[in-house]
């Protein structure tokens, strides 16, 4: 598809972190990326593995301007005996297609997509951390690149892919974290784009972040746009409780992201025989769930962290605490069984892990 | 503010359309850009006008990935005398600067800004058609540029100016078009960043044009997100209908644009002792004008067009003809007089026309 990925090799290669550095999230980057472009009438063409370099486009492209733009974020991990498996990435080119359709963007080939990032962790492998809880953070993106100012879908696209080993989540183990339930702000709705991994989403979500953080909070749960009392998701999170011993989580309204960890989670729950219901969540049921004792754990679900228990949700200036603020039992069994089968500790029983 | 602009003059100057050439819209671009950066602790500094070349940003930079932009759209005329002014440059400087508050971006100096596009536009004043309902169209803009990707506001940017010479956008003089009525797709709601030139908006009403398309009709008229019956905005413009002699406007809800042309609009009406009303409006009232018989004008806003006639609604697949299709009288002396005012040909009364 597309043609042979051409390489070029880096003849600069950086100095590598060493096993001690604290890496952070997306802040340094390996020494190749991946490039395919897109125009129209000649559809994607000259895939390319190339040395990690500026992009330059017209100051007048698209992307500059009209934020015709969408991602993914997937991870690679080093097992003990020392081999590199990617998690799900089959899903991310889903995904990635799924976005661009709702942007108008055209679709890439999805085994394409997952070759081409298996070819690029080959050539950048010696990046992929074997520190503990460590990984390589693949960032794909599609971007409009047209140079006109006529609001309209662009001719011509870039998908890149970009790598960067990151740190562990939780440096000193699971840790709960306090969420801010947000009533003001909405970052999507139904007919919007909150269903697409979609560039704006994010930018039209920091105000309510940095909202969150004046409240010492680590991110802000959502609600929907439209009657503001359904729990949407949790920053770059989907989000699931435990209430009486029943597990939910909102269902897919359209407005909330498709996270490949909701997904993987309410495949391995149903595994242990224990159901998910997905469903509208308002935000009172939580509360009378909260009053009554009955909310048992609470936690976020994604690539970056797998899941975060929430220990308190902040509504209306009033701390909910969850069970007394510490980690639950499923959450506890959920990241170890998800990072257990990342890092090759536990058998890979659903196919999840492509090696490279 | 931020000390003198630099000014590094093009050594290679482009060939200019001549006076018969067909500019379209934002295809063309002048011989120099302007460029201000911002860096955390920093703040805005090295303002340069520099050649018109490509902007070179690190593959992590945000604007790549959260679509952390904002832009303006102004223009400035050549009058029948040889001289340039600027239409309303300061209300665009306030309005950038509240779209960058919303997306938690820093705020410019806009005395700055608007001496900064002065500054430009006199260094490629030939760039200026004189060519009869022509302009040179005038695209500041904000990118978010720090290469990270953590999802949180950047702490880098550029804020860049280029410019367009552009056509009349009626060839043939003053057109009406057709416009579908959506009501599936959202491009705003409350609480979230319609009121905001945000680079992601536009990218969201991507996919409802090309269905406006599809039926033959110029643009989409969005309804609101929540309950779908509240008029919003026409595509890049905003919207207003005489109704029963009323002319009314959807009032500014925080989901739509304030635009310019909108503002200045009511104020000439005021002049001539027509109130504007700004209030809700439902597609159910015009429906019901339209079918009684009062719904007498209906009309776009915006800098591109000025003003756009409605000609007719499509609406659950049944057209509203307004006004026979034809122009009305209303919409056409607010296009003469706005048209008039920019050339120069009628008396600027407000001060709204700012000289080069
Ligand atoms: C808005 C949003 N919701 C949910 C998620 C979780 O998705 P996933 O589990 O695929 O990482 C993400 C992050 O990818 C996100 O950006
Ligand atoms: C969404 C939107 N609404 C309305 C307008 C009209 O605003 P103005 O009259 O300032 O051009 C524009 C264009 O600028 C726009 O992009």
């Amino acid at each position: 598809m597309y043609g042979q990925i051409r390489f070029e090799r880096n003849p600069h290669l950086k100095t590598k972190p060493g096993i001690q550095d604290d890496l952070g999230f997306g802040r340094i980057f390996t020494d190749h990326m991946l490039v395919l472009d897109y125009e129209e009438g000649q559809g994607w063409h000259d895939p390319r593995i190339i040395p990690y370099a500026p992009l330059s486009y017209d100051p007048a492209a698209m992307i500059f301007h009209y934020g015709q733009a969408v991602f993914e974020g997937l991870k690679a991990f080093r097992t003990e005996s020392g081999e590199i498996q990617i998690f799900r990435p089959d899903q991310n080119a889903k995904r990635l297609n799924r976005s661009s359709e709702r942007l108008n963007m055209p679709p890439i080939d999805e085994t394409f997509i997952v070759n081409a990032i298996q070819e690029l962790v080959r050539v950048d492998a010696d990046w992929v951390p074997s520190k503990q809880g460590a990984s390589l953070y693949i960032r794909p993106f599609v971007i409009a690149t047209e140079a006109g100012l006529g609001v309209r879908p662009s001719s011509r696209y870039s998908f890149v892919v970009i790598m960067s080993p990151v740190g562990a989540y939780y440096e000193e183990g699971l840790q709960p974290v306090k969420i801010l339930v947000e009533s003001h702000y909405a970052r999507a709705v139904h007919g919007g784009t909150g269903g697409a991994k979609a560039a704006g989403n994010y930018a039209a979500s920091l105000k309510a972040q940095v909202l969150a953080k004046e409240h010492d909070c680590a991110q802000v749960l959502w609600l929907d746009a439209i009657d503001k009392k359904s729990l949407e998701e949790v920053g770059s999170m989907n989000v699931f409780f435990k209430i009486g011993g029943e597990v939910i989580t909102p269902s897919l309204s359209g407005s909330i992201l498709e996270g490949i960890t909701r997904k993987s989670i309410i495949h391995l729950l149903s595994d242990w025989g224990i159901p998910v219901t997905e469903r509208r969540i308002s935000i009172d049921e939580i509360v009378q769930a909260y009053e009554n004792g009955t909310l048992e754990e609470a936690f976020g679900t994604g690539t970056a962290a797998v899941v975060s228990p929430i220990g308190s949700l902040l509504w209306q200036d009033t701390p909910m605490v969850i069970n007394n603020g510490e980690i639950g039992e499923l959450v506890h069994k959920l990241y170890d069984t998800i990072t257990g089968i990342q890092y090759g500790r536990i058998a890979d029983k659903h196919g999840w892990m492509v090696t490279c």
